[in-house]
């Protein structure tokens, strides 16, 4: 894929919230309410949305029960559990599983990333995260969540030590020759003895190098630590962009933040997210909007953007605007641009806290849009052709229905276009986004061993 | 399924390793050497197995690169990814995956069990251990190994903390009430806060409450400390007994633990493993067997023994007896069970270090059987009607020719005798061993709450 604006094409990942993005989703006639634990409903969105072309799927992850029980259904599966199952229901579309830097071991998580990208012939993808919230913490040991900073610290050691371990076996390392009963050869199996601040692992890996070298890495946080993070590591960034100035703000900023750090702005991808919601008319779609809205508890979603601000639920009057006196993002030691984002959406527009709900309960912050078909297409080309977009974190309201008319009618659109592949060309997740796979950090070393070792 | 002698019927269970348990396996003319990384190969083992009606298939684990890559086949897939792709392919069998309590964090390990317990309807098992040798320790931030007991503590709080946050979520905790907006009570889901000596962990987990309860409990260390482990939490054993008055002192001396601490021997089942080398004639499957032993390589098994004994490699003489100052079972760190065995199997036949490594080679330990389908029978119907064991742990030397074998021919016979299943009854793991669904602990709490609160 070259990059030149006429013949580029977008990018479309489908993140997979089980009965949907909205969180009353599952309160409507036509959902089941117990998908979130049914693997044959991941399958078969899956399934959709590899009939639609999507390069991926996408599913979020965090190492604790996420808000109030009775809310919405909030229990879930491992990622890299439904991704190995939807792995062997499909044959092209990338699978990428969050997982958290700070409440997991770099051997333990390299191997199961490198497991998932073998069995599924090439397939991986890893969206790095930090994990916000005091919650988390306290199931790992820890009172309360570790400060930003630090969080991004370890991030970025984790994944050097995590590439080590990827590039650990050489690609020609197995020889396999029963004659001479050499299985593989010591010399291209690397041990490292990594010795870091927050790591000391010594490798090699126990998993040979994987089809695509390693998964691609994925991130997603906005703040100023996460977008310097995503310039030095990341291959794909996921967004929550709610207008389209923020949008075109945020790609300028992060590929030129790329650029700085000498990487190439063409081999990282930015995705904002948008949660249509697809009628056959516009005003049936807003209907729909509408309907999802109604569905929603208010005093879920008010304490939960107290405890966001700091505050009491009483604090908050559903019927009045945000209080002056919130803390800035600097205060903030959790999720940093997302804390940001909403209190800018709520003063911008001079919402109430109960309209704040009815759009956060939509789509977190994220662009939602409701519109027919046509509207949809035309807001994606619109971000994709400014330069906002490399593509689209695609975020139904409702699933599988919203996934479903994306697309069967979306994507139509977007391929008639000429915007978005009509078939898949290649076989592995980096090959769909246009990427290389990497070298292998070893092997570079052994090539000047050798010269070395000539003279 | 009752226990009395005569109606009793034995359980099976599929070691896979993926080329075969035989260390040469790879090298026969017959075998793919990169079948360890082959998916397909794994899920076709699995399906043989469940046509010979077994109760499970089971996946060692270690987190490190065992042995030289030039010996065999070294790289592997993690087990719970296997296990998941398995999983999709069959429908009855169950899957036991082995992790470590050493270096995993239970909140983590216990929610991809809970997955994998519900994407496979019920039928996940878990291989504790502790996980022996220094190698394993420095891919974790340590320098070696923690002491032996260290560990078996560490793995008694692991479990307790596990089983805490599988009972997390009341089985009647969903209620899925569309009309009233409430997806789940959150009087049955419970944060319990365990904070002990080697974890703090807040809870709930983000699963709710799997299949079975939670996944069969499956232990493989057999040196005292192991055993008065298996005592209190195990549901099923593994087992290296080479020979029949070995298992049968291992089997009533379990037991007898197992009553001590006030559990039902019945409900804690011993598996030892038997490594069978079928051929058509005796003399045919001594044919393979010898064959097997001719493709070692014993520089590799010898440098591996001798670190086993804290020596060089040229200490040990292939053609002499084992040295006859080795250490003590009480001042080895690793895995004593194994280590006291290897050296009583020496000693008791006059083993020089070649024939040693032929035997190890072929079952590291376990006992080793070459012979004729009936032959085979004939030792499991002795072990089991003996009193030595539940039913048997089948390595294969060679797969998947050895799995097939031990299905075509063993079963029918085992089946014939009205030893063995002739078809499942049951779709559980648990099920399928006979063992009852585990209670929830906080459900005991929340009755006495009740009958309190009703005072
Ligand atoms: C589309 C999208 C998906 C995300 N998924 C997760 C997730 O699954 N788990 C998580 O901990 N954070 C996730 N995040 C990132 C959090 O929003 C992030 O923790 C937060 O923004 C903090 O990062 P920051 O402080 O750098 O902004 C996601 C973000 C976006 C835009
Ligand atoms: C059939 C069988 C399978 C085993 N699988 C593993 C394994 O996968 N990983 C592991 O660390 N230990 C495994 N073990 C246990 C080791 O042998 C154990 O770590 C060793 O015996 C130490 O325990 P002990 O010191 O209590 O004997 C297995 C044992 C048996 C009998």
């Amino acid at each position: 894929m070259t990059n030149t604006p006429e013949d580029r094409t977008l990018h479309l990942n489908a993140f997979l919230m089980p009965i949907g993005h909205h969180e009353a989703a599952w309160r409507l006639p036509e959902s089941d309410p117990n998908a979130n634990l049914d693997i044959g409903h991941y399958i078969s969105l899956a399934q959709t949305a590899e009939r639609g072309k999507f390069d991926s799927v996408f599913l979020a992850d965090s190492p604790v029960l996420m808000g109030v029980p009775e809310r919405r259904p909030s229990g879930k599966l491992e990622p890299t559990i439904i991704l190995t199952a939807i792995g062997a229901a499909t044959s092209k579309i990338g699978l990428i599983a969050t997982a958290s830097t700070s409440y997991n071991e770099p051997y333990n998580l390299a191997r199961r990333f490198a497991s998932l990208d073998i069995v599924s012939g090439g397939r991986a993808g890893w969206n790095i995260v930090t994990t916000a919230g005091d919650d988390a913490a306290r199931n790992f040991g820890l009172d309360g969540v570790p400060a930003h900073k630090t969080r991004y610290q370890r991030a970025a050691e984790f994944v050097e030590v995590s590439t080590k371990l990827w590039d650990s076996w050489e690609d020609d390392a197995i020889v396999a020759d029963k004659e001479s009963a050499v299985h593989s050869d010591s010399a291209k199996v690397h041990r490292f003895d990594h010795d870091g601040e927050f790591f000391k692992v010594a490798g090699p890996l126990n998993v040979p190098r994987s089809p695509q070298g390693y998964p691609l890495l994925v991130q997603a946080g906005s703040s100023e630590n996460g977008k310097d993070f995503a310039a030095l590591y990341s291959e794909a960034i996921f967004t929550a962009q709610p207008t389209f100035e923020e949008g075109k703000a945020f790609y300028d900023d992060v590929k030129d933040r790329v650029a700085k750090v000498g990487r190439n702005p063409d081999q990282v991808l930015i995705l904002p997210g948008i949660v249509p919601v697809i009628g056959d008319t516009e005003e049936h779609a807003r209907e729909l909007d509408a309907e999802l809205a109604r569905l929603i508890s208010p005093e879920y979603a008010r304490a939960q953007l107290a405890e966001r601000f700091g505050l009491a639920p009483e604090e908050l009057d559903l019927d009045r605007e945000l209080p002056e006196d919130l803390p800035s993002e600097d205060e903030i030691e959790g999720a940093k641009s997302r804390y940001t984002l909403i209190v800018q959406l709520a003063r911008r527009e001079n919402l109430t806290v109960r309209e704040l709900i009815a759009r956060l309960g939509g789509g977190r912050g994220h662009r939602t849009f409701a519109g027919t078909a046509e509207q949809v297409a035309d807001t994606i080309e619109h971000w994709f052709r400014s330069g906002a977009a490399d593509g689209f974190n695609i975020m139904p309201a409702v699933l599988p229905s919203g996934l479903e008319l994306f697309v069967d009618r979306v994507v139509p659109i977007l391929q008639e276009r000429g915007l978005f592949r009509t078939d898949y060309t290649e076989t592995t997740l980096r090959g769909h986004y246009g990427l290389p796979r990497p070298d292998n950090q070893f092997v570079v070393d052994a090539n000047i061993r050798v010269a070395a070792s000539a003279t």
